[in-house]
């Protein structure tokens, strides 16, 4: 029996989402959760990983269990037994042909920026950027990355990515309230820190060190070091994921 | 050198403001960084002590200090030396008539509620009611509370207080946005968890349990016992303090 769950997390205390030895991970605490009910070993399958800090609202997971039980008790068995920073949204039963990651169609991410006075109470949840930024160029800026693109400029390689760092942003809006920049970037996928890079590039042409235009020539460039430092992982959130 | 300070935090990792032995208190990290800026020993004095958990976004504290520096540096100095979780948001200098506490004219408090699906990411920053509530009720309720009363039936007693619990509520005001409530409270004095007890009792009126009109039978009462359970501290900021 495959479940497939929506899950929303605050990343705050985690060491991402892939289990690690010793640290807090959101599959760490998943898994514990979904063996505690099924009463047998669970391998837990994200949408994608998400890397330490970053938030989500809805994740999609999948997993396999022996035994059968309703969504609706499944998804109820899980929030009482997983910690308070992990919440189960939906739960529901699908065929053994679905996976998170290999059918996800689409992704959104959203990115915020506090440009105000600093605030402690936001400190893991924002960018802590705290001077003014021009959206105008930002969002000049960011239209550039529309389409099809390889965006090995923006990626952290993990391996041979040269070949396949071709993806598909389908939709990007920044928007601001009161001092607060959302930046959000729906793609059919997405490469390694490609949207902290991506974001941490904005970043450069809303100070003014850098013009919009020149995103063309990072993209272009096929080379991380071309484009700005990774934004903070506290500011990412993953808002959903497409099937 | 007498110095006043707006500072804000998020009082989620303090158990309170007040110092204590072996707990993490926001008067303790502030003493600790003033004594680091000012090399000698300093006491600081808030408007009023919060709870374990109730955030700040304007909370004034004094302090005296042997030497003499701008007020600019002073917040400069104190920022680069306090956690995170609390920052100076102005500083100035002032007379030594100045009393953060007894010179407090009115402060204003909001408590958050959501009353939308349980959200991991703001665990520790509003009420997680997870239910709808009649916010009409709620206003109505409220209503009763605005002007001079004796507040007992809503406080924890310290000690002696049965004859001076009397305070002036100037304004009250409850506004929903998505599935958020904010209820606002200003007034000229609060004693020891009103606010928490005020909300509690609203959650009653907003869930059905009580009728609005029965917010008055409560407050004539003045015995605690007639008033609902004190709202979790994690709802409450203490917004600004006037003088």
């Amino acid at each position: 029996m495959r479940y497939k769950i929506i899950i929303s997390y605050d990343g705050s205390n985690f060491s991402g989402f892939q289990k690690q030895d010793n640290s807090r991970t959101i599959q760490g605490e998943l898994e514990l959760a979904c063996e505690k009910v099924v009463k047998h070993k669970v391998i837990t399958h994200p949408s994608g990983r998400t890397d330490a800090k970053v938030h989500a609202k809805g994740q999609v997971v999948h997993f396999d269990a022996d035994i059968e039980i309703s969504a609706f008790d499944m998804r109820d068995a899980l929030n009482s037994t997983l910690p308070d920073d992990i919440f189960v949204r939906t739960c529901s039963r699908v065929s053994e042909d679905f996976h998170s990651r290999y059918n996800a169609k689409e992704k959104e991410y959203e990115y915020l920026i506090n440009v105000g006075e600093y605030n402690p109470l936001l400190r893991n949840y924002v960018l802590q950027y705290c001077r003014p930024l021009d959206v105008e160029k930002m969002e000049k800026a960011i239209k550039y990355l529309e389409g099809e693109h390889n965006f090995l400029s923006f990626a952290t390689k993990i391996g041979d990515e040269d070949k396949n760092a071709v993806r598909e942003i389908t939709n990007t809006m920044i928007k601001t309230t009161g001092t607060r920049i959302s930046i959000r970037v729906r793609g059919t996928g997405f490469l390694r820190h490609m949207v902290r890079g991506i974001v941490g590039t904005l970043v450069l042409v809303g100070s003014g060190k850098i013009e919009p235009e020149e995103m063309q020539t990072i993209l272009q460039a096929k080379n991380r070091s071309k484009a700005g430092p990774n934004a903070d992982g506290c500011g990412l959130y993953l808002l959903n994921v497409k099937y």
